[in-house]
């Protein structure tokens, strides 16, 4: 099967306009198809903070509420997209931006509340299916697809969704069609055994060691493994027990290198 | 041939929650392979306004500055062309929401400054070229298009683009491929005799009429035409000077009279 990379690249990235500069023209020299998928970044605080529109965060993660959501659809879809694009095209790469909601791309369901504490995150949505027939499609016309992380749930109702969590659902349903290598490109170099050491990347994180890494240390309750990249590594794993063939973990600016497993974290099964 | 109609709906219908649903059930029903167009609205300046970014207008139109340009890719691009595509896919109409910057859809140059007033609309663009491939391959897939007034030069820079002019240039375009319908649909029931008389509506609006109607009344120097719609004519007979078959225009509401002929203003050329 041909190869595909869906690669991601963090809020981080996208904040600082170097950076982002330098990670499109490697992300233009990679060869082969290859779909990106961007996050949020502060820009849509920041817009937010302008218009009066408080921001509710609870462990991190944003409740997107109705003035929220304008604003989020505003910035990753409209602003940080269209820039993308625009870079792309610029650099020789042709691209196509979209949101969920696009060709019907990514269909997903509002998330329910939770029951016991209540806490309802607002507009947000857990990804339900990928339309990987339209991809395919740009795909074999040379065209890549630039996503931004918002979906629709088909009743015309437009959600705010998990980047990471996109990148994982793409990667998983594409497997079908291509060899993917899932690539979640962020400011570190990698998963680290000690997040204050850029030097400390675990070069092979399989499956065992990250149940290891992950368990608390008896009677102080903190892991091992930086908590805020849990979800990025369940969602790694997630993904090559369904269909996808590598996935890395790495610096944005090494894009080169770690396509080419010379750079970043290898997470493996096993 | 086969059928293409490209519509075109103004920012008064963008504005009125109610207008643009109606307006949008109607074109989810249209049959056959259809383009829609925006135009911008309200929002933008709103929106400017309260974030402070001065809006300075000649002529009715608007001088694109950077901030301005930031402000109308967000609503534009994202806000506005993110929920069409929502709601049309809340119809079952497929659609998918494209700036021209995406698969290179719209390539334009930044408008030089005029030289005699020193005029300079700032980050404005006139087109130049339209990828027709990638539309017809979009529209054979089913996937209707619904364009936002936002181009690229291909070096980086967005521009902020006429949605009429946009209509126009892609009717024409598309001519070489399909027999092309363009309908510009805004507030009014189409071109009036007298511009405060909805009665008025002009049947059939031939270039001699025309002429006449646009020739300033002796001593006055004012049209008998509304001078606002000048701009908009000028296009629509440029367009049928360039392979459009047909060129309607009248009310967003009434789109599937529009369509058969049985309300609006006919363009004709002689």
């Amino acid at each position: 099967m041909e190869k595909l990379y869906v690669i991601k690249i963090g809020g981080n990235i996208i904040d600082d306009e170097n950076k982002l500069k330098t990670f499109l023209s490697s992300f233009a020299e990679v060869e082969g198809k290859k779909i990106l998928v961007h996050g949020g970044g502060k820009l849509a605080t920041k817009l937010a903070s302008q218009l009066g529109v408080e921001q509710q965060m609870i462990d991190g993660r944003r409740i997107t509420d109705a003035e929220t959501l304008k604003i989020v659809t505003m910035v990753y879809a409209g602003y940080i997209n269209k820039n993308i694009v625009a870079q792309l095209q610029s650099l020789g790469c042709n691209a196509i931006g979209l949101s969920g909601a696009d060709g019907n791309v990514i269909q997903s369901h509002k998330r329910p509340p939770l029951r016991d504490g209540g806490l309802d995150y607002g507009f947000v949505g857990d990804v339900d299916v990928i339309n990987t027939t339209l991809l395919k499609s740009l795909l074999d016309q040379e065209v890549n697809v630039v996503m931004a992380p918002i979906t629709h749930n088909k009743e015309g109702l437009l959600l705010n969704t998990n980047a990471d969590t996109i990148a994982q659902e793409i990667a998983q349903s594409m497997s079908a069609l291509y060899d993917v290598q899932l690539i979640y490109s962020f400011e570190k170099s990698g998963v680290l055994l000690d997040v204050n050491d850029e030097n400390s990347v675990i070069t092979t994180l399989t499956h065992a060691y990250y149940q290891e890494l992950k368990t608390p240390i008896q009677g102080t309750g903190v892991t091992r493994i930086f908590a805020g990249m849990i979800p990025k590594l369940d969602n790694a794993f997630a993904a090559l027990g369904k269909g996808v063939k590598k996935v890395i973990i790495g610096k944005a600016e090494e894009l080169q290198k770690l396509v080419i497993g010379e750079s970043g974290t290898s997470i493996q099964e096993g």
